[in-house]
């Protein structure tokens, strides 16, 4: 089996890369990432550094925080030493443009890459259902699907290099607006006193069901705003949409909305929370 | 059993009672209605006015356009002749401040009452599986229960007067949001060259899966927009949210940009189209 360099041990990182290990993937991590310990008592083989590891993977996959963090280990370390004829999988959530732009780098030295962020957050990662979205070339993603089919589920190829994160920017447009709608609709109920426990359960039976509205529904009746996904994350991946929307010269209001929503929410200092504590937000 | 009144034969009001008299309930309906041939064909009884026939029933339906249309019926028709001890149903969606004022004009003539709006659409309406969120008393409630499950089957008392279209406002809220959001994302991706069936079987998968993406999803891959729910009824339940958001002093900037996507799609003659004809209102 291949052998696959994991680089970025987070919260969702760590769990995807303990999968590979269980399906039998050797498995190769960073020294300088927080749970090489972890990843190293469950059997991965620990490198000093990202050059070093590119050089000993016939894969190199990559789930870090945001487009900077992708450029640089790529830049300063994996792009140096990776092999030709291999294969780089992105599968942080980074900006449409930056995906092609990493895809070229890739390619101009030999190597086939991949953008396939995830979604269905920490409990995907742990549970190996997430649904991955992936842009590249046909025979790269052959090549990948059983190294996905250890992380995720629902696993499908959108289209060209970018289109993996082009889908992601939208799955995150669309959870982002549903969470507000779903806020909206709680403080109003919230407010006229009806009961929210209630109104959740007849609104799933119908046209309003969404698993938002089923799982952060439940968190906002609870007051339970512990992540889960953070705002500041979810902040980042709608400033991807509303970019790569400028980009494309589209006005996608609600977006819009949500990007101030979220704003409001970081300077109410709740940047570290869940997602659905945009529900705070509403509130004053 | 009792003998139900039902008036507003519409593209709703029609099959919810065809499907009381496939229950066993006998049904009279108005003269006037545009269905009335068909469902005296299929057994109901036929009052030329809405006096005769709340005189002559033991429980009277509306399920009307709007607010007007209902204390018009209530009003100059229902209330004079309504049985004391009879109960009141309107199903049709209006402002919850409204359904509180039938109540107590109901409750005025020893006449019970409750707000029981519907989600579920044509689809159903016809296949018996509305959802139904119920506002007024307890015994109320209970006496309808056998009545609403012969239309629908998600039913919920969700509290007093009022309370079943506060969550019905609530639900018209999340749709249009979701609708909006989806739409958003639909027009991102199209623009970018991303294929939407691939999009939305991926998404479906994810935390951003609701009916709405299945439904309308594939409608504005399909570019059918033929009603459904037309944008100029969910322009007006959109109206009632922000009216009773207002009454409460809320601020909804989610739902406020969604009416005015809405209005757009008014004014591009787009009001008799389905609401996921939103998706249109952003392309220009």
């Amino acid at each position: 089996m291949e052998k696959i360099g994991f680089i970025g041990l987070g919260i969702m990182g760590k769990p995807m890369a303990l999968n590979l290990l269980k399906a039998g993937f050797p498995v190769g991590v960073l020294a300088s990432s927080q749970a090489s310990g972890i990843l190293k008592d469950a059997g991965a083989e620990v490198w000093p550094d990202a050059a070093a590891l590119a050089a000993g993977s016939d894969i190199v996959i990559t789930m870090l925080p945001d487009s900077p963090q992708v450029e640089e280990v790529v830049n300063s370390g994996v792009l140096a030493d990776i092999r030709t004829g291999s294969l780089f999988i992105d599968m942080s959530t980074i900006a449409p443009l930056v995906a092609r732009q990493l895809f070229e780098s890739m390619q101009a030295k030999g190597v086939e890459a991949l953008d396939a962020p995830v979604s269905g957050g920490q409990v995907g990662a742990e549970g190996a259902t997430l649904s991955i979205m992936v842009g590249g070339n046909a025979p790269a993603f052959a090549w990948a699907l059983p190294v996905f089919q250890a992380m995720g589920k629902n696993i499908v190829h959108i289209g060209e290099a970018g289109a993996g994160q082009t889908t992601k920017a939208c799955n995150q447009m669309i959870v982002g607006q549903t969470i507000q709608a779903v806020a909206e609709a709680f403080t109003l109920a919230q407010k006229a006193g009806v009961d929210l426990a209630k109104m959740r359960e007849v609104l799933l039976g119908g046209f309003a069901q969404s698993r938002i509205l089923d799982l952060h529904g439940q968190r906002i009746i609870d007051g339970n705003f512990k992540p889960g996904f953070k705002i500041k994350l979810h902040q980042k991946d709608i400033n991807i949409a509303l970019q790569t929307g400028g980009e494309l010269q589209l006005t996608l209001p609600g977006t819009e909305t949500v990007a101030k929503q979220m704003q409001a929410a970081m300077q109410q200092g709740n940047g570290e929370l869940d997602h659905s504590a945009l529900f705070l937000a509403l509130k004053d």
